[in-house]
């Protein structure tokens, strides 16, 4: 794919799954791309997120907007899905469904949250101008076992397997069911964000069709984690209920444990890029993963 | 083992492991044995252990004493310790510790927790009258993937496996490092435990050596832990710090998720049995677990 890639090897600023040893590396860009920039969030959450990482906005959505979702969603669900060349990954036990890709390609209502005013303009606000929908899933985490998440940071795959260049993008997390302590919620490693801990191995063919099953390449060793556990002091659950979301950057390390409990965990996923930080050729994969995991649709959305 | 065995089948008030169906059984007896005996508990405390199965006694232990059980624990440790039948077991993918059984018997700071005032009083007080070790262990929960454990009431595993009569049982849970809601604490359902959920599966053989490690059988269905689930509206959380005991009763249906963070989750545990409420022959297996798992030296401690 070396046509789509429009930069050299030396403006790789994150060298990773090259085989090398594992390192912290520092971040190169700011946290914050429009500090200036007209938006809905006020300055001491611009200074959370710069510090934190992630934000935990409760109730930005009604109760009426995720039941119109939740609806859609379970109509799309009764679809006859198949597999991952669906965007539809299972469970690795019980088949139950555990992601679903790309909903806003599918979907009028689900395409419609993406350009919810309050989750695009906090996108647009944050990484200074245009965005556009990088991905978006639906994290179903079944009751009675649906499995976690290990520790990762969305921008080690999305630059090695995708190809973003640069740490200029926002997951917001559109939680549909009450995100409990005991059903498997999102955990995050405050601050976080400023380093980029490498990933020696190097990336296998088709990786996603294992990785978004249970992530083992990409993810930080138990030094690194360590290391950015004690420059916390502490990980966070992001707790709340439907309509809750929780914006977090492309780099916070985060995971999740299974969920034991009898709630399904709901959470859909939104992740903006900025179209300024659009996809070239991966950085540490031998060919990019599919659209519906790495849109190359750089169309702004308003 | 039918020699050991004092009651009639016809005395089983909890049958389970028979090959039936799954079924909720009331409770048979109190949960406060010795309501008017005396003890370091107040009423209040012993309403709530009374309707929710447990109560969280925050720093019971001084810093010190947890100091001296640490100290203890990590000497016995560094022995050139084996397998199961030293009362090991060890995660399955790492090899790690997972839980130490039996310590009561192997080391005299260990033996002196059991005799703690504040644990025995508490178990004398609820259990009405004096009371034995029936079970000691240190569940390690390691950093990094330390796994959970499945949903289950020790009492279906203690009456089927090792010949409990009644529920007159109580577990003290001494926490030496701290339980965070992000390092795999206890997850208890409170209310669980006025209900017996019978477990149709027959007991294999030697069954302790896999469920030690990964419980399966003798874990409740689905349907009934949406209906305990539904009856409490809740899970609760046993959080602390060191020192801090969880109490809770030998039919409380409790759980715990695997430890993904980078601090160990070590707690110790101190299960007593009323000594009238001794162990006959196993209700629901062919034989009886080793003694590491379930004493048969019902001598009362003080």
């Amino acid at each position: 794919m070396t046509q789509m890639r429009t930069m050299q090897p030396s403006d790789d600023l994150y060298p990773t799954r090259n085989g090398g040893e594992v390192r912290m590396l520092p971040r190169r860009e700011p946290v914050l791309h429009g500090r200036d920039a007209e938006g809905p969030l006020d300055a001491e959450t611009l200074a959370r997120l710069e510090r934190d990482g992630f934000w935990i906005a409760e109730n930005l959505l009604s109760l009426a907007e995720v039941e119109a979702l939740t609806d859609a969603l379970e109509a799309w669900r009764e679809e006859p899905l198949g597999d991952v060349s669906d965007g539809v990954i299972r469970e690795r036990g019980s088949r139950e469904q555990r992601s679903l890709f790309a909903l806003h390609q599918r979907d009028d209502a689900l395409g419609a949250v993406m350009r919810h005013p309050r989750l695009v303009g906090a996108a647009r606000q944050i990484l200074g101008g245009d965005v556009y929908v990088h991905q978006s899933r639906l994290n179903l985490k079944p009751a009675f076992g649906g499995a976690g998440f290990s520790w990762h940071s969305d921008f080690e795959t999305w630059h090695a397997e995708d190809g973003m260049p640069r740490m200029r993008a926002l997951s917001a997390s559109v939680l549909l069911t009450e995100n409990h302590a005991w059903n498997g919620p999102l955990m995050l490693i405050p601050g976080s964000h400023h380093h980029f801990v490498t990933s020696p191995a190097v990336t296998p063919p088709d990786h996603y069709q294992a990785s978004l099953v249970e992530q083992s390449i990409g993810t930080p060793s138990n030094d690194a984690l360590r290391a950015l556990f004690a420059d916390a002091g502490r990980i966070e659950l992001a707790l709340g209920g439907p309509g809750t979301v929780i914006f977090f950057e492309c780099n916070t390390m985060h995971a999740s444990t299974a969920n034991l409990s009898p709630l399904p965990r709901k959470n859909l996923f939104v992740c903006y890029n900025a179209v300024d930080n659009a996809l070239v050729g991966p950085f540490g994969a031998s060919r990019p993963r599919p659209g519906f995991l790495a849109s190359r649709d750089f169309t702004p959305i308003r």
